[in-house]
Formats: C-alpha cells, sequence, structure tokens
C-alpha cells in the first residue's frame, strides 16, 4: 500500500500552499509519516527544495511574493530530480491564477498535476463554469482531456470527483467510491495533492501507487463520514484515518 | 430561518481575512453550504469579487500588500452590486489599523460592519482601553454608539457581546443568550462576520436575517458549550452546530 | 503552578509566527487565558508590542516582510521592557534562515530562545544534519552547548526534546517524561513558545516557571495520548488538556 511505503520512507515534503491548509495539510503529512516543510520565500526555497524529497505547488492564496518563490522551487526541482506537484487552486475563477498556471507549466516540469474536473477544463482550455475555487459544472469527457494534458505537458494527472482518474497520457486508472461529504471540507483536495507528492518519493509505478494512494484516501472518507455526523468532527476523522492507514 | 436560506442558495463568499482563522471561516462557511474561496491579491481580486455573491473584508493579520488588495476588492464589490462586510479586527489597537479602516470607510460604501464593542468604540472615535484583539473595558452607551456609526456610514452595525445589536440605524434588535465560551475560541467573531456576509446574500429584509443568524449562532454556542468540556472540543463544535442547524 | 498564574495574569501575547501554526497557537493561549494577537506588519508591530505583555518571534513561513517587523518589534519589546522569545524553526535547513536568526540575535535582546536540538547546534555552529524543520540526528552535548547559547547571548535557552532543557548558562533543569507522539502534531514546539511568553510575564523565577510549564505540558502530552488514538483527535486534546489544567 503506499501509505506504508510513505511511512517507511519519511519523505521529507516541501510544501509551497495556500494558508487556509496549511496546519491541514501539515498534520496531514505528519499523520502518514511524512515530514512537511512550508517555505515560501524567495530567497530560501531553491535551498529548501534541494534537500527535499518531494515539492508541492499550491496557488491557493497566491500573491506577487509567492509567484517567483513557486518558479524558483519548481526550477529546482527540476535540477535535482525532485518530484513536482502543481494544484491548480481555482485556476478558472481568475486570469491572475491562469496567467501563472501558465508560466509555471512553462518554466516547470511537473511530476503531477493534481486538480478537480474545473481546473482541468481551465488548464486545457476548454469552456467550463468554475465557481470560485470550486470545481464548478460542465460537460467534458475527462478522460480524455487529462489524457490530453498528461501528454502536452509530459506528466501524470489526477483529476478527483465522484471517480478519480490517474492518466499519464497513456494508461488510465478510475476510483470510484469515496464519500461527497470529502469536497465539503475545506482543504480535501489540497491534502491530497500533498499526500500525491509524498507517493511519488517512493518505489514503484508512479501511476499505481497514486492510483492505491486515492483508493485509500476515498476509503478514509468513507469511514470519515460513518464515523461522524457533522464537518467539525468529520475534519478531525480525515487525519485520524491517515494515521490508521498508515499504521497499518 | 437565515442559515436555511443561505444553504438553498449556495452563494460564493469571496474572504480577504487573516491567516489565524482562515480554516476555520472556510469549514464555517461550508458548514452552512456557502462557498468559501480566500483571495488577496490585488491583481485578481476584483475578479474575484464580481463573481461572488459578497465579500468579507476582515483585517486581521493586514499587511502593506493586502490593504490595497482590500481597497480594490470593496470597490469592485460597490460597483457590481455585491454586498461588503467589514470586520474591523483590533482597529483600536494600532493607529495602522485606524488609517487603514479610515481609508477604507471613505473608498468603500459597506453594506455591515460586525465588530465588537472595543472595534465599535475606536472607530465612533469615543473612549474605550482595547486590548490587542480582544473587546478590552469601557462604558458606552453601545446601542447609541451603534446607531450613530450606523447612520454616518449609510450601512447596517452588528455589535456582538452579551447581547448582540443590529441596527441600520433607525431600527434596532437585540440577541441576548449564547455562551461566555465563544469569545474563548480564536475566530468566532471572525466566522461570525463571515456568516453575515452569505447573509446578506439571501432573500427578506437583512436586518431581520442578521437578527436571525444571530440567534442561531447564540444557539449554537450554547449546544457547544453543553456538548464540550474544554476548548479544542467546543471549537470542533461550533462547526458542527453550524451545518447541524444548516440542515434543519 | 505556571499555567495557573498565566490565567491569574491574563497577559496579552503578541506573536509573529507562522502561518501553518496560528490558528493552534491562539487556541492554545486562549486555553491558558492568556490573550493572543497576531501582527506582522512592520507599520503596527512597534506599537502592539508597546501594549503587549509577551512577544514571540517565530521564524516559520517567514519571507522579507516579515524580517523587518520581527526585528521591529524585538527592538520595541527590549525598549519596553516586554520579553521577548526566539523561537528558531528550522534554521539549520537554509543559509537564509541562519542569516535572519544572526540579525535578529545581534539586533534584539532576547528573553528566551526555545528551539529543538538540531536548532540549537545551528545556533552554536555545530555540527547537525537537519532535516527540514525537524530537530534531525546528531550527537552533541546538549546541556553543554545549550548553556553556552545562553551565556553567548545572556539569555535563558529551553531545548525540547525526550528530555526538555531549561538554562540561563548556570542553572540547568531538566524534565523528562511526556509523550513522542507531542512531535508528531504540527505546531506542538511553536505552540511550547507562546506558551513559554506567556509564562515569561508572570511573577517568580523564569527558570523555574519555565520548568514547571513545561512538566505540564508534558503531561498534557502523556494523557492527550491516553485520550486519543490519532493525530485528529490527539491534536484535540493538546487543547483540551491546556485549559484542563489552566482551570486547575
Amino acid at each position: 500500500m503506499t501509505i506504508d511505503k510513505i511511512k517507511q520512507k519519511h519523505p521529507l515534503i516541501h510544501c509551497i500552499t495556500n494558508y487556509v491548509v496549511a496546519n491541514f495539510t501539515a498534520n496531514g503529512l505528519l499523520a502518514i509519516g511524512a515530514s512537511p516543510v512550508m517555505a515560501d520565500e524567495v530567497s530560501e526555497v531553491e535551498e529548501m527544495t534541494a534537500i527535499a524529497n518531494g515539492l508541492l505547488i499550491n496557488i491557493g492564496t497566491l500573491n506577487q511574493m509567492k509567484v517567483p518563490a513557486m518558479l524558483a522551487a519548481g526550477k529546482a526541482a527540476n535540477k535535482h530530480g525532485v518530484p513536482v506537484v502543481l494544484d491548480p487552486v481555482g485556476v478558472g475563477a481568475t486570469s491572475y491564477r491562469k496567467q501563472v498556471i501558465q508560466d509555471l507549466l512553462q518554466q516547470v516540469k511537473f511530476t503531477l498535476i493534481r486538480c478537480n474536473e474545473g481546473e482541468l477544463a481551465a488548464i486545457a482550455g476548454v469552456a467550463w463554469q468554475a465557481k470560485g475555487v470550486d470545481s464548478g459544472q460542465g460537460t467534458i469527457d475527462t478522460v480524455a482531456v487529462a489524457q490530453e494534458v498528461a501528454q502536452k505537458y509530459d506528466t501524470i494527472v489526477v483529476v478527483t470527483g465522484e471517480t478519480d482518474i490517474v492518466t499519464d497520457g497513456t494508461i488510465v486508472e478510475q476510483i470510484a467510491g469515496g464519500h461527497e461529504r470529502m469536497t465539503a471540507v475545506t482543504g480535501s483536495g489540497c491534502l491530497l495533492s500533498a499526500l500525491c507528492t509524498a507517493a511519488l518519493t517512493v518505489e514503484g509505478e508512479s501511476t499505481a501507487n497514486l492510483a492505491a494512494l486515492l483508493q485509500t484516501y476515498k476509503q478514509i472518507a468513507l469511514e470519515a463520514a460513518n464515523n461522524s455526523t457533522y464537518i467539525g468532527s468529520f475534519q478531525v476523522e480525515i487525519l485520524n484515518g491517515l494515521e490508521k492507514y498508515a499504521r497499518g
């Protein structure tokens, strides 16, 4: 199981993420035995990425100070062979986010893009009605679009939703199950992107490792929904579930 | 009930808020079926506000990068007819906060100011002993001062405390009850301001909708105090209570 | 007990800290009856520190905007006789952090440095293998190095780990016990630094007050481990435990 491998490796994950989910993300990484470090100052990110096992770039609450840090860290990751994950939070919402994502995709070679359907549509440039940072509504052939994006940027794409998709452009894995309440907690997608970053640091085929991780995350959502009635307790149960599965 | 209406409308709430309470605020909005989006980069806030149903401006952890974003977002809200709420966190504590609040009040027409007694006193320019971001101590005729501020800025004013006050300058509603432990959790006021923003997006008289929301929030505080002994669990129970009432 | 004294004094603690732990820190301070205020804009920190009873400077998620605020606040604390605590988060990880810590130590007289072994080694300039913001691995005579650092900077040093150390350079107190799960929650060290700041505001010998606080914190860790199985609940239990001990 991917989470077991992560726990054994204890990877250091450098997160450039948003302040809404930073605490939840750090505790989620700790729950599976990874070691989070949050740093987004351009003066230090290259050094931090160089000692990390994986880098996460998440564009929620981005600003003009963080963007140069994201670019510098991403390039450092490429230079040092550190896997780097992009979470294009709400990219469809503003032209600034679209521009930043374009810059990131042009200057950094990502190992993985982890997004929802609306963000996928924005990256692919297909029509979609985004709603803030929610996925929004639209009708696209998600698998086909995910494969195109994966091929265009030579990356793995994970699209999460009712059914999750993992594709490297050729292989496609689909993971059903889970619980809709997972999307009703802030940062559940952001945390998943951090967990995916950790998953890229362990041995084995990345697409298979990611598919296994997504399966576990869906199982954790189900159990958290069973173990709690409302969102406050549900959030606590996600962290509990991650540690439970990491202990095996 | 206001929370029911919010759940039916599922409004998008653009929050420019502080990093201490961002997670709690986002989850509180999600608990009542609203959709939070946090964005505070000046390059994108106008676009984000334009697609939002409501805008919250909260000056906790403000800085020189966020202030221009607050002003730009507030003006965009006015232009697009989006209700905009001001939470003047700790305005009495420093002259910088006072200046920022003056600038905001001069350049943005607020639909609502949500504050505690100390912050009200600072906005009204009456004597008060603030203590950091706590309400502090003093003796003012809170209802009269709230009415004056509401008239001066042509806005609704909500002052929370042992008894909450809602006034548009003429109508005054007072809501008693609740539990003192609510003030012993960080961000309970900040979250309430976000919930009030959501309340301004639904049909009906705003003062009545706000009074009903405040009543529910006080009830949630009571139940959270009954369902928990200490602060960690109390914080979780606030989120649980919000979702419970939103489900009806 | 130190926590009792803090609850009686209700000190205002100005925190310049990182966005990962800000919420947890604020609630932890509230749990023991202290009043947190987070402010990191250079235009207001001097005024905020001047009205505070204690100042915490924590360099997690530091950036070029926060560093001048840290320096200004630290100097204001010295000027007004406000105790000031340094938490050199992950100082060994990057040269930028090392430089910032050097600048802080040169320009501000700290009342206390609260760190882990790896951070102590970085400050002392002795060999150590840091790992991001974790303590990392190495072999140093922790007590001797802590005493040297305390003497060099005329400060108290608290090094936390399996056994905690408090020293002013002469007196050495060692506190055993606790639970290893405390290090598996993000911000447990950062929160402790905030609690130590509050401890410096109460009457009595600082080293003894700090030793008593560390003893209580270890006891809280033990009880939290007993009262919870996994990290989500464990984090909640730490806050619960703080309030429980503060109530006495």
